[in-house]
């Protein structure tokens, strides 16, 4: 049975998050809904890499599923992209080896978060970017977010409540770039994997480094104590999108 | 009685338009409705420059309106910034002699048309652009946009049905952008004044020109016909913005 990996985006505005749930729309069910439409009604799973919040965005979701019947995967694509609903696009699809894993196959995440830093929200962000409007000292940011780079257990940066026991992660990258003409900062993470609400309770904590309401050179402390409580707040979901997933296998 | 001039920017997604109607949301409505708030509940309706139609966006729409009692403008400009909803913000405010009037007095006004020209629709545009997935000579546009330029009768560019008569309007300048990195083009008008759905029109026609349905130097032709049925079809809503009104005599 051929399997298909597809790379998706998708606005996470009116989604309750990717996976599926007892109640509320999700990415999962309305793909998997196109899925069965084109598949004379028969159900097929999808296995998403990364399992993102409600209005969290996407800009390259990876799933991977399986037909019955091999397809020509442009024809694929286009059916999928046209009749899946308008927050999702299916930007690519190919035809994977049948062992082949969205969510276990290793591969390195990109996720962004940008943040509104100009002092009146821009209606045309508030689903796209997080708010802040506090005072900024960037320098401070840029010197705090590099502490967070390399192989760190990161107990301090996840939500508490997961059932994950190992809290290991290697950070390959973290950066923050100032976009003054649009009135941004745009931060970006790439790592092995991220814990849960991990990256958004980062930015929580670099910003308020950035209002100097915590030490610039508080994060190897916070590493090391290994107590969510004591890290910064959790950003809120509508800046972060997940932007890109690189296989680091040949399939 | 103090007179005062608010430059505004919305989100028109959740909006029927700018001016109040018998029914559904408008942006008049939520700002007067906010005004009254912190009026003593007393109404006080307001002007806008232009009319913008359901779910068309204002970069810099400009509103006037009258007040009891004199307030300090910034103190003014944050309650109705943070209390009007999200997807309405308040630029700036000032006050103003009180024969000035948003709408009367002369100005210049600048509109955007923004189209998404990518292969798929991405769903973070599908409320701020307008899609065109075929082919398009951009070239073609580049020349024929030239052709709207100048003081012409722009029957042919007005939804029918309008009552207004002198159809005659000057365009300053008409401009058209390739915005490759995000599979953009970009529309510009300067001019004094825009009939009932009239850059819509234009821009449906500069994009019949480009996909070479119409030749490329039939605007001349269009304008000296009058007939608005010989015209491109009208634009999608969502790819306007009333990007800035500039008044040109001093208060």
């Amino acid at each position: 049975m051929p399997r298909y990996k597809a790379t998706i985006q998708y606005d996470g505005t009116q989604f309750l998050g990717f996976q599926v749930q007892n109640e509320g729309r999700t990415v999962q069910e309305e793909f998997e809904k196109t899925l069965a439409r084109i598949n004379s009604n028969e159900h097929i799973e999808i296995f998403g890499a990364g399992r993102t919040d409600a209005r969290v965005h996407a800009l390259g979701q990876v799933v991977h599923f399986d037909m019955e019947n091999s397809r020509p995967v442009e024809k694929l694509r286009f059916a999928l992209d046209t009749q899946t609903p308008d927050d999702i696009r299916v930007t690519s699809l190919e035809e994977v080896a049948d062992d082949f894993h969205s969510r276990f196959n290793p591969h390195i995440k990109t996720y962004e978060f940008r943040i509104d830093i100009a002092r009146a929200r821009s209606p045309f962000k508030r689903f796209y970017a997080s708010h802040y409007s506090y005072p900024l000292d960037i320098s401070r940011i840029e010197r705090a977010i590099k502490d967070l780079e390399g192989t760190h257990d990161f107990t301090s940066f996840c939500a508490s409540g997961t059932t994950v026991v190992d809290k290991v992660r290697t950070i390959y990258s973290a950066d923050v770039v100032h976009d003054a003409a649009n009135q941004e900062l745009i931060f970006t993470f790439t790592g092995n994997g991220f814990l849960y609400k991990m990256i958004r309770i980062m930015v929580g904590t670099l910003l308020k480094i950035g209002n100097s309401r915590m030490e610039v050179d508080a994060i190897p402390g916070l590493l090391a104590k290994k107590n969510r409580d004591l890290a910064g707040p959790t950003a809120h979901p509508e800046g972060l999108y997940l932007k890109e997933i690189i296989y680091t296998e040949e399939n």
